[in-house]
């Protein structure tokens, strides 16, 4: 094998984020578990103590899918802790986090107190979307069939609520309230769609061949301006909204949404999909995106050049740029294309000398636009143990198929 | 008249203030009408260009409360021009505000479409506050005794939903979501029992002495730790509530809280009250607040100490800054400490320095933490013609006062 300097900075970066993966499983393993009430504490200081104790099930459901998926798949976490705390919060989680309202059997909260009851239940579909993964993934792991049962039950609500009628989710209907595509729905529910088929037989991939299908479809159509562009809402037929609402760009959502048609296309074998992730969802969001003054992915953008009305919009955060690395590295592991792998180095560099804490061995998440931490606490209400060790986990995977690959040509 | 340099820089005061009160009043009718649809724009560049049209229900009834107020009460501003504007807004409010839902006949919606559409409706009761105290004023220009009628109605049904049953304001009843005083409902009442009995008769003012005593005794229940903190959130019986949502401070919120409980002292004599407005209000959340590296005042802080998990809890917001000059303003002229005018004049050092526009003349809203303007529109769906006016309009007026009293001892 002729090592190349990208085989070296590869085999660089695999170490440190191997060591990074071990240091941020190491942090909520020892601080988020509540051993009295069951579920996970999200809310950590630097220091790991728990500065709010609610639960919020966007975060329950997500830590449960991400021990599991690393107990399951990679040797170094298939330890019995991990197992052990994976269950207790799908426990805690199928006991708590369904909420029995008009809207049906399957409405989940949002946030629980400590000991599950419920306090605010959202009007759209994402708790249900972490509690399917949970529970999918979970039933992978211990072999319950009853569990991946209720996953694909749920599963049906959410596509049910989706495509045929959302008044179960408590939304009013009001007159000027146009449908919108928001990039989060068709995206999350491809995401849904790849968690319960994956190496499942063709009776289930059957059976959701047509809402991946439509998924796929809902998410290029946030293509727009003659493809110049990715807008996060757009109307349900694919055409622009009006306002701030239709001009607002999400460079961290195309950016996950590029891998997820990724996955998809690698499936296939369809390189047109290929094509338009990579060329659409990845280099549209990253050109727009990527703040050249200061480095780092900008929050949010609008696209005629107008300021954004979120207040954050300029502030960097860490799961834009957890999506971007593992866009790019997936991208060049498909393709060998060294600017990809240039893409993803950048994005390497500003992520790793900017996020991780080195006091407390988690990341931070929220940065102002000049990179100076803006909140200083490791776990918060959104930021819980998802996007940084699923962004470490899969880019490890793919680091280590590349580097057992001779035959690569950068 | 012995003057004395406090003298000069009040004076110089007044003068910067009343030429800012005149810029910010022509940017607004300049570009804020939409002589279509009716109601008023408040999405607007530094240009004027409008670049959202929704139509956000607090800041059209802010609007049209801040013309008539002007126009009543201040000579230069009587002009016609102000009066259709502000009809023109009312009889938006009246013909699109209103959604027909099972909360009953006055449930407002949040926000609108250009030509009125209801597009969101919050659960909360503060579109209904700005319609109430928008129709209050108009009436008092107009006569319009059903106006007026109307805005008593409406007050009625918010004290209902306050003081007796939500329920109509279609918040689901949880489990886990404890019943909360937050100060911005008790705050927003009192502001509109003001604005309801000013200059009317006894029998109007009998009508709201209950409801009055209550918000103020709800207001100062927020004084929490021994004395020693102003908090947002309190239990309905005066308690502390557990978590972050008990812990954070709105150093703004408790200052506008500070002016309302002045004037409601000043009205009665009532100088317990009125210490209370100064020492805890004004006193404790200028010294939370104030960022002695920066300056400003933060937006949120923890009252431990912690990092609020509100991303923008750093940023300089215009309106606390207003809030503040008021209040300071008001307390010295009421007390004439010389202290509450330095306050005053830290806050205006910082405020003119940093909010107001030469380009445009309007104000800039969202600065970072280190003064730099964040976002560069001068109106968004939060900001429109309320806070800035009403503060300007509010210390010009106490600087007459204060300036053409010869027995000030300062």
């Amino acid at each position: 094998m002729n090592r190349t300097i990208s085989d070296v900075k590869l085999e660089e970066c695999r170490k440190r984020i191997r060591s990074q993966l071990d240091s941020v499983v190491d942090f909520w393993l020892k601080y988020s578990h509540d051993t009295v009430d069951g579920g996970f504490f999200t809310c950590l200081g630097r220091d790991g103590s728990v500065y709010d104790k609610q639960k919020y099930v966007w975060l329950q459901g997500r830590q449960v899918w991400m021990y599991c998926r690393l107990y399951r798949t990679m040797d170094r976490f298939h330890k019995p802790e991990i197992l052990v705390a994976a269950k207790a919060g799908g426990e805690f989680l199928r006991k708590f986090a369904r909420v029995s309202r008009d809207s049906g059997k399957w409405k989940c909260a949002f946030c629980l107190t400590s000991d599950g009851k419920a306090v605010k239940v959202q009007r759209t579909i994402f708790s249900e979307c972490f509690y399917i993964m949970a529970m999918d993934e979970l039933s992978r792991v211990t072999g319950d069939k009853d569990m991946q049962l209720e996953a694909e039950q749920m599963m049906e609500q959410l596509i049910y609520w989706v495509q045929v009628d959302s008044s179960g989710l408590g939304r009013p209907q009001l007159p000027g309230d146009v449908p919108t595509n928001s990039m989060a729905v068709p995206m999350m529910l491809l995401c849904l769609v790849q968690q319960l088929t994956e190496g499942r037989g063709q009776d289930v991939v059957q059976k959701y061949k047509e809402v991946e299908q439509w998924c796929v479809q809902q998410i290029l159509h946030h293509v727009q301006r003659a493809g110049t562009a990715i807008l996060e809402n757009v109307s349900v037929d694919g055409t622009e909204l009006p306002g701030c609402s239709g001009r607002v760009q999400n460079p961290g959502h195309a950016l996950e949404a590029g891998w997820f048609l990724l996955q998809y296309s690698a499936e296939r074998g369809d390189e047109k999909i290929q094509e338009t992730a990579i060329n659409k969802f990845m280099e549209l969001p990253f050109q727009c995106g990527w703040d050249e003054k200061h480095g780092g992915l900008f929050y949010f953008l609008d696209v005629d050049g107008h300021c954004p009305t979120q207040l954050e919009w300029s502030m960097k955060l860490w799961w834009p740029h957890c999506e971007a690395l593992i866009a790019f590295l997936m991208a060049y592991s498909q393709t060998k294309k060294p600017e990809l792998l240039e893409r993803f180095f950048q994005v390497y560099d500003y992520t790793f000398t900017h996020f991780p804490d080195a006091q407390s061995g988690g990341w931070f998440g929220y940065l102002t636009q000049e990179g100076k931490v803006a909140l200083d606490f490791i776990g918060g209400p959104f930021k819980g143990f998802f996007h940084v060790p699923r962004c470490l986990y899969m880019c490890e995977r793919i680091l280590d198929d590349l580097l057992a690959n001779k035959d690569r040509t950068v």
